[in-house]
């Protein structure tokens, strides 16, 4: 039963629209000033507590109810599934940042700027608390099955995490051990988001494994779309300072591949990534990656996860709505521009 | 059925045993590289990872596993419940060094002054989550109710942090605000491990609800003590710098008593207590501390606490070796001189 493209955006912004008041509600849980970082952190609060309207993507929450829909289930199954994630998500980038010493988090001063390196800690570790406690006073099979899977996959998040901060200073590294230090930290959760929301519409463990697939295919397509956009992207379209990846001499996906290749190219752009980092040598920097292959492979290791992903998709769940939706989603994150 | 002093130390070392194996079980779980960073943390090796003597007090861990076992159940029901809460307890330890810049732990340099701040964010991360994972793993009611308390535990632990970090900067507090914030940085995950110990060994909810009020009075007796060593302690039997609390202005019990009395003493302090902070007035400080009558107050507070856990511990659980070492530990706490 395709759908038109309309009612795809209807069914995400419905989607949206039934996560935000949840997610408001958790965050009211918190002590009256971890709840004001909070609110400034989502986007809902400017730095003098005034309220602002709410832009945020919420692409975790999406999936997770999407999933749960595209199972047979209902949206208010899913939500408190959604709400914990996106906690939890939310939790990992204020550490994130902290860690990166990232200024900017949707185009706004993150929390460790505006307010200290231990409110952002301690935001962060009050978030996954109550990420978690919102699955765990859900219903089962979340608060048994769904609380398991979210820890696991938030243990190897920090872990991948972990793995980056040694990478950046190892000479010594794989493709193969980038990408799954980038699987780590960007497709363990949605990979988990998928999977719980389809949990809490009752599907069994093959779709379960199909739909986390699919997430977890969606969320290297990301990273790889991320990365690419971090050295090629516009700055005034994705928010971010432009070559800040390279400036800070991350091995992100492009960058691995280009410096595992065997070619001029990648031996130059060796020799230019051990020295000092040089703001007037980044575009050649950002050159090099592209004449080694590590653009041409990232556009096409993008688009070959969201293919796959496409087909763990229809795999998993009849057409409907749900999964015209997550189709959707799919095409979307290996074109996008921001 | 009294039991002698030996039979007391035997149980508290056998609750010990059963701990630590399984917390380095757990602690396995971990990536290569992490694992490397927690067995530092726990002091089972040193910088350079050779094995060394395990020497850690493991209040928390002791506690569940007798709860559990005063109650009528066996050890081994609670050891996932034990190393969840250690787990979750270390996290938190390792974060709060970061947040006051303490550079030692257990007599030897802390995970973020050895290995950098990033790491002691992403390890306390791991093992929060590795925590709850632990909880979640085991069989219910555990996973279920008991998973939910010690996020619940977790949170406000973590608030009581955050409101640890605001009250440094405030001049308007009261001693019950203060007292508040002490119960959720210390009482409440004491409590916890209590309640947690009672849930595993099948307790009612009336005998949980004593056992948890026993590990909240217990953890305020041994805050009040900690406060009076930071200050009155002997630093060669603590570990921990002289008079630190006082150089970092900290709103100790103590002092927090000190300064909202109402007499020439405490006016002083006040006026002292708002200047810089000078190493060669620490001394003084502390003298008009118990002048204003800071001292005395902690002291009779930490006997009153240690009671009143006493009474919730007799209406809790009949006469047995473990009723009789949860009796001596909350001697113990009240009297202890490190």
């Amino acid at each position: 039963m395709p759908t038109s493209a309309l009612s795809v955006e209807r069914v995400l912004t419905d989607a949206r629209s039934a996560v935000v008041p949840a997610l408001r509600a958790a965050v009211n849980g918190l002590s009256a000033p971890m709840r004001r970082l909070a609110e400034y952190h989502f986007g809902w609060s400017d730095q003098q507590g005034a309220h602002i309207e709410d832009t945020g993507k919420g692409a975790r929450p999406t999936l997770t109810l999407l999933a749960c829909e595209a199972v047979g289930g209902e949206f208010e199954q899913a939500v408190p599934a959604a709400v914990a994630i996106e906690l939890v998500h939310n939790a990992s980038l204020l550490h994130d940042d902290v860690l990166d010493r990232d200024r900017l988090r949707r185009h706004r001063p993150a929390i460790w700027a505006v307010a200290g390196v231990p409110e952002a800690i301690l935001l962060g570790d009050a978030l996954f608390f109550l990420g978690v406690r919102t699955l765990a006073e859900a219903p089962a099979p979340l608060a048994s099955t769904g609380v398991k899977w979210l820890v696991t996959a938030a243990q190897r998040l920090v872990e991948g995490e972990h793995a980056d901060l040694t990478l950046e200073e190892r000479d010594d590294f794989s493709l193969a051990e980038v990408t799954a230090m980038a699987h780590a930290k960007s497709g363990v959760l949605l990979a988990e988001a998928c999977a719980i929301g389809a949990l809490a519409g009752g599907a069994d463990a093959d779709r379960i494994d199909h739909l986390r697939a699919y997430g977890a295919h969606l969320g290297q397509a990301g990273q790889l779309t991320d990365d690419l956009l971090g050295i090629w992207g516009d700055p005034a379209v994705t928010g971010k300072p432009r070559l800040a990846d390279l400036q800070a001499r991350k091995k992100s996906l492009p960058v691995a591949a280009a410096l595992t290749a065997d070619n001029a190219a990648a031996r130059e752009l060796a020799d230019l990534y051990r020295g000092p980092s040089d703001p007037g040598q980044l575009q050649r920097v950002a050159d090099l990656v592209e004449a080694a292959g590590g653009r041409a492979w990232a556009v096409e290791e993008a688009r070959r996860h969201a293919r796959t992903a496409l087909e763990h998709l229809r795999a998993a769940v009849p057409a409907s709505r749900a999964a015209e939706a997550l189709t959707l989603l799919a095409h979307r994150v290996a074109d996008r521009t921001r």
